[in-house]
């Protein structure tokens, strides 16, 4: 019988980069004992963002971060919006290049993942900050 | 119990930037006296997208659109496809960077939006354009 | 009644570019016989993404993978992730910059799709792979 499940998580980030989420995310979905439906994570935040990417080398998480750091320099000269630091402004346009939620199918009771995938939270501000996630999960 | 409701939404904007929709997406999200759930928006078109971003400062969305506007400049001849202007196939890509649907959960009959976001419907053509949504929600 | 559906398709991509995948996508949400509800897709990959876009003139799906192959070049010297060749690192950014998962309502039957709207697998390495979705409808 369908039915649905929703919750808060919090994470402290370390700063600027990427924070890997799989295990706690997985674990509260696991906890639930759904076997099929769909997660669904929503960051609550405008600085900082949601990502599935590769998670065997820590090269890719730091190329990653270093690309969007060239692409969106900090203090550029075109934002007018600078009340928080130079950072805050190029936190936001990451924040829009990318995503403030996912949708994960579940099957078999286990997140649709792929062998190389995790999932992340990205931080754009150089400052740890902590960062809430609403989850919502439905299925059977 | 849990059950579902959808609708179509349309928008009139203003020419490219940013319209904050937020308003009349959570007024029908609250018209079905749903407590907790899903709700899912998909914009119907290839040239104007979805965001969370922050609804503070307006200089924000003005800068959001500025940088995008200098990352993919109108009438770029990298491009082949410009039958409809200058400003056609920039919008094309616009749309590829950005979202072109955003799901959002709700809990308590509120959407889980954080303290400063605001949902927005991003035009990415210079003329006014009427935008159609479809919205689904789900749950009890 | 509400009930859920799920599956796992998988393309055979030719190399770096974006493939129509509407016409399976639909057949399947099709075959379920829902009236309305909420697709969902995820690719399990970290170097293709999902996208909607218009698939009226062939030019703009050409158009968005040259301007992306020109804004994330293979083989920048700024990555040290390199295992599997220069278009390895740009691929994974590429991923970043677009989706990895799309939802998609269904209404009387039909994705919400607009008019000019087609649902796209884009691969982002140069040689052919095989890709892997798993797709989620939930509706009645």
């Amino acid at each position: 019988m369908l039915r649905q499940a929703h919750t808060t998580l919090a994470f402290d980030t370390r700063g600027r980069g990427l924070l890997e989420i799989t295990r706690p995310v997985s674990q509260w979905a696991a906890a639930g004992s759904f076997t099929s439906g769909l997660l669904t994570l929503f960051i609550r935040h405008t600085s900082a963002s949601l990502l599935v990417q590769e998670n065997a080398d820590p090269e890719v998480c730091a190329d990653l971060d270093r690309w969007f750091a060239r692409l969106v320099p900090d203090g550029d000269a075109l934002f007018r919006h600078r009340d928080e630091g130079p950072d805050d402004m190029p936190a936001h346009v990451r924040s829009a290049l990318t995503a403030v939620q996912l949708s994960i199918p579940l099957s078999e009771g286990r997140l649709a993942l792929g062998t190389w995938q995790g999932i992340y939270l990205w931080e754009h501000r150089l400052r740890p900050h902590r960062r809430e996630l609403a989850l919502h999960l439905i299925g059977e």
